[in-house]
This record gives structure tokens, sequence and C-alpha cells, in this order.
């Protein structure tokens, strides 16, 4: 329950890292710490609609404007980056969006079991070394961690340009025992295009011919 | 009812066509007429496990030896090569295959509902070309026609090495609601090998550094 504290540490090791990349990085997100959960806060207002990775929260973005009737949270370890989705939804005066920034091993320090109705992964990294399978964020050990914050019917939506991760993540999510539907290896010109939301890195992709795979996993 | 002559027609087109490459397929066919299942014949005795494009029957065989207790029906388009399969089942004297000379379009003459287990596709014919696509033997079509024939918790086991068609055969069986087990990009180094039969063709492509893809999809 250290909140800002903490917030404002991590902050200022980026600052000290990157100092020329983000200026007063501490004070910005003091600026919106509204938006934020602090650190080892549990989660006690769901379901939620939970986004890992959200970078600067495009996705998230255009998600809660469409459904302004659901509660989303997005996390991202990175707080340089993450800074500026927050920033970005305050300034949408968006009001269903919470951030965490974390690490998707530290899940269950913020939700407890059932608390999560859909989980999105966009564009993960694809940690294309074998020796760093675990990392990725459709490893086997995730989707367990994601079995217990799952609601009975939760699923994950997992979109991605990376052939080899997508490979991968197939692989993963069958061996968990989840079930797909709506799998698909070129999106944009697939049956589930209609409630796409398109994020500038899926755009930038997609624009020099990348096809998007996309699936969604389910229990 | 019209069996061995049917057979023999058939035969003898192909025979006229490439007289050189099978001399006196008539004949041989004949000689092993008890492995074949005539033309628009109700199978009555089941549960069966059904091999659709079977070729020179090396799977067939294998699978038939090792469970020497089930019943196998093999189905093959082309004359000329499961006249090879049978002869090789003859030979090895075993008595739990059966042969159809046919297309899998008409399944439905042979099958009556919830008569097979399960059904493998092995090396299916890719049918590149995207105006072809409906020819594929994972084409949802054929999937709907499977449904039909396969008992309510049946499986099919489909193996390629082909990764276009293994991915057009992923977003089929998924957009059919078919649930997905044992997904593998490269079935000889994952953990589902133990049990696999390794096909001629199988082995040809593996050794030239090819991966073998490989799912079960189930009811």
């Amino acid at each position: 329950m250290l909140s800002i504290n903490n917030i404002i540490t991590e902050i200022a090791r980026n600052f000290n890292m990157r100092m020329r990349k983000k200026k007063h990085g501490a004070e910005r997100i003091s600026a919106c710490s509204e938006y934020f959960i602090p650190e080892g806060t549990e989660i006690n207002d769901f379901p939620i609609e939970l986004e890992i990775g959200c970078g600067k929260g495009s996705f998230i973005s255009g998600m809660s404007k469409r459904y302004p009737e659901k509660k989303f949270i997005a996390m991202e370890r990175v707080s340089d980056v993450i800074l500026l989705a927050a920033e970005r939804i305050k300034s949408e005066e968006i009001n269903n969006v919470k951030f965490i920034i974390g690490d998707a091993r530290n899940l269950k320090e913020y939700f407890p079991a059932a608390s999560v109705e859909r989980l999105y992964l966009n564009f993960s990294d694809p940690w294309p070394k074998k020796g760093y399978a675990k990392r990725r964020l459709t490893h086997r050990g995730f989707l367990e961690l994601y079995k217990e914050i799952l609601v009975p019917n939760g699923e994950i939506v997992f979109k991605t340009d990376n052939i080899g991760l997508f490979e991968f993540s197939l692989e993963e999510f069958t061996a968990a025992g989840f079930k797909l539907r709506e799998l698909t290896y070129d999106l944009h010109n697939s049956e589930y295009n209609d409630n796409n939301i398109v994020t500038e890195y899926e755009k930038n992709f997609s624009e020099k011919g990348f096809k998007i795979n996309r699936v969604v996993a389910y229990l």
C-alpha cells in the first residue's frame, strides 16, 4: 500500500536512466495519480477486462470508449510508456480505465480468483530465443496464472504480427486446456475483423504488408 | 451394390490411361477383392476408424497391426494407389482393414451417422490455389460432413508437412466448432511424438528438414 511513493521511486529510476527521453516523469505521473492502482492493492471492484502490456494505450483507449459500461485495467512494465497511456486517458476524460505499473508475474497480488472476464494480449514481446520462452506472455506458466484470475467462462484475446509467437501460443493454449475460436492468420482479411480495434503498431505493420494473427482462447 | 463390376470399370479407366504404370490392375484388384467395400455399401459393423487418402497404405498398415482389436477402413480416390495398399494388407495377413475406392464427398453413402470414432487425414493434398480451397479435406464443407458420421466424442487426427494447409485447417476446425488438442508445428520434436506412426512420405520430408504439423480436432 505504498502507492505513489513506490511509483515515484520507479519513475525516478527510469528518470535517471533515460533522462533525456522523458523529463519530469515523476511529476507527470503524480499529475494523473488517480489513474494508477498502487502496488499490491487487491482489486475489489470486478469483473474487469485486463490488458497486459498496454504500451501507449491506444487499444485500451479505444475499448473503454466503445464499452463505457465496462471496467478496464491496463498493465505495463515500462513506466515511461504507461505514463503516456495514462496521460492520454486523462486528456480524453475516460473514467473506466485504471493502470498498473508492474510485471505479469505478480498478477495475483492485484487480482483475486475469478475477477477477470477477458484478458487482452496485444503484440506481446515474442522473446524469439528459445531460452527465453518462459518470458513469453503465452507460455503455459503464464496461462496457469491467468486461469486462476479468469472467471469460469473467461477468455484471452491474443493478437500478434509475429508468426513464431502465434504458433508457440496456439500450442501452449491447447496444451493448457484452452479451447480456441475465431482463429485467423490474417485478421484484417478475415470474417472476424468487424470489431477489431487497430493499434498504432498494428496499423504500421499491416500497412507494410504483414499479416495480423488473432485467436480467442477460452476456458 | 454393383461392387466388383464398378471397381473393374474404374480400374479399366486407369488401366487405359496409364497402362505402362500398372499392368493388369483389374486382375490384381480382383485378387484381393475381399478387402474392398463395394461402391454404395452402407457399413453396418462399427464404430470404425477411418483414414481418408490412404495412399499406399503404410499408415493404415501400422495402425491395424498396433490395434488388432479395432476395425479400420481406408479410403482413396486413386485406384492404382489403393491397389498397392490392399496388396500390402493382404500380404501382411491383416484382417481388420477394408478399403473404399472413392471420393470423400460421397462418405455418407458408406457411413451412417455416428459410425466413425476417429478420422485420420495424413498429408492431404494442399490444393494451394485459393480457388480450390473447397477441395481441401479440411475445408468446412468437409468438416460438416465429418461431423455427421463421427460419434458424439469423435475426433479427427490431422497431419501435414504443408504449413499453409495447416494454418487453413486450424482456422476451419475452430470455425466449425471443433476443439483442438495436441497441437504441434513440429511433431517429431514435440511431447506428442510417442505414438506417431511415420509414413513413407513423412519420413522423406522429415529427413529433408521439413517439420511435421499435427493436431487432434474433437467434438
